[in-house]
């Protein structure tokens, strides 16, 4: 029988299961709920446990199984060490160790925002690119970073952090990360909020978003396509710092496309117009006219990119 | 006996070359002008002639000599492709297919400021980490960016750029590269001679740079060694934008080190230390109190990058 690996991607509510083959197609997905009895490591013993018991329910053997990829909400260095887990109230502990133990398996791990770059990378946005920086605009922004076709995880696992570069010197209000002007203050969901209510704030113009009792980024951006003024305005802000943002990116790493995914890049290709549209003002002639893509695996980009990190 | 490689660094004034052993010892070291008959390609005519030349002399065989690497002023893509030199007077060409013709023997191509990145991981200041920026304070900023002890090209051979990372949005000038408020700007010899002119400018205090009939960025920093207070106001400013576009790289590649080398870094530690304590104010926690060391090849960092391409 043919090869197939798990994708495992570990969130604070739900931990999703992906079964693939080695080219990229998903055979069979399941989700449960993140385990929250015992210490933090229930999680993994829980995971390790819904594997295996798949494993025998569908009769694959342990040779059949090429091994489990495990994506986690935070910073993952390359030999699997995890400094601390604030999310899942873990401290430090080596995950691929552990889910060896747990599983006789093959286990490679990694960062979730950098394993969902793996995944766009591999059959979604990005695909049949080698070298790709992946920005994930939902709550927060998020990012990872693919070259040669390999996640980079950095020293400390934290590369890839691209909600938290600096792009604004005039900022007051402080950023989740303890940093003042970070681009998730601007591009993340409820940044391009903010960012609205303060336009229709110090304006007097009419917008439509004014008819909203509350507002949200999906709303912004579809009163932007209406051609309200004051929610075009908003649009451009937050896409001039995400454009400025990934000029930084480009100076260092000179990806071949950019793939914008999350819950706001629903909102289409205004997003990637605009942001390339500023994006060109801020890099070299060198780096300019890169492909701005969409992401198109939605949720499951995780657990696509945690069963690549067996494959690769 | 013990095998060898070359180490070519190729520049618009000389061409340097270098014998090394496989540990990073140089054997030998040569230098000749770049010549300038014919059209760009006699350069590489040139240097294979001598690298041949020289094989002959010291009685080296092909079978002993791993290779040759070659560091050019401008762009080298991963395959050795590139696009222009303009400063040589050369359009596309593949510059490893063409000094394999010339030589028979192996060769691999880099940028010149990534290919001396790769040099002072190797045997420099970044020696023992495998994760390393080098950014190169001279005529202009230069930049590499080594990740898991290779170099970093890029998709259009432009990574690494960090002179043209966008720090300053209150610029009025130009950059050579024809952005508006490029790091280079700021942090280059010229650029700190700039600041200090400006500050100069601007300030009524008295001040030994006023003393100097023509100001260098040496004399910037001897005059802030000595306490000089807007020549210590000037290094302030140069380090903070640094920092700053520091902070930029590590938030996408999470280095272990930062080197900091080209003639500007002869000043030392002040640089060093200036420019991490506002690296610090600009990066997540997870990336703070990374090291700051200073290069310690020089001129030499490009024929040792260059040798290490074939050795890696």
């Amino acid at each position: 029988m043919e090869k197939v690996c798990f994708g495992i991607d570990i969130g604070g509510t739900a931990v999703k299961v992906g079964l693939f083959d080695t080219t990229g197609n998903l055979i069979s997905k399941w989700d449960f709920e993140t385990i929250r009895t015992g210490n933090g490591k229930d999680i993994l013993k829980d995971a390790a446990n819904f594997i295996l018991s798949k494993m025998d329910e569908m009769q694959l053997t342990k040779d059949q199984v090429l091994g489990v990829g495990v994506g986690i909400p935070g910073p993952v260095k390359d030999n699997g060490e995890v400094l601390e887990l604030a999310n899942l109230g873990l401290g430090y502990f080596n995950i691929e160790e552990e889910m060896i133990n747990l599983t006789g398996l093959r286990v490679r791990a990694g960062n979730d925002a950098n394993v969902a770059a793996l995944g766009e990378c591999w059959v979604g946005g990005g695909k049949g690119y080698q070298n790709m920086v992946l920005v994930t605009l939902g709550t927060g922004v998020g990012g990872g970073i693919v070259l040669h076709g390999s996640l980079l995880a950095g020293s400390n696992g934290a590369a890839g952090e691209i909600g938290h570069i600096y792009v604004n010197d005039k900022e007051t209000k402080t950023c989740g990360c303890g940093k003042i002007g970070c681009l998730e203050q601007y591009a993340s969901a409820t940044g391009i909020v903010r960012l609205a209510k303060q336009i229709l704030t110090e304006s007097t113009d009419s917008s439509t978003m004014r008819t909203y009792p509350e507002l949200s980024a999906k709303t912004v951006f579809d009163c932007a396509k209406a051609g309200d003024k004051l929610a075009l305005e908003t649009v451009e802000k937050a896409c001039y710092y995400l454009g400025v943002a990934l000029a930084h990116i480009s100076q260092v790493v000179d990806p071949d496309v950019f793939v914008i995914g999350g819950g706001v890049s629903k909102a289409g290709e205004i997003i990637t117009e605009t942001t390339k549209k500023y994006y060109n003002q801020y890099v070299m002639d060198a780096l300019k006219n890169k492909e701005f893509k969409l992401a198109t695996l939605g949720n499951d980009a995780g657990i696509y990119g945690a069963a690549k990190l067996i494959i690769a």
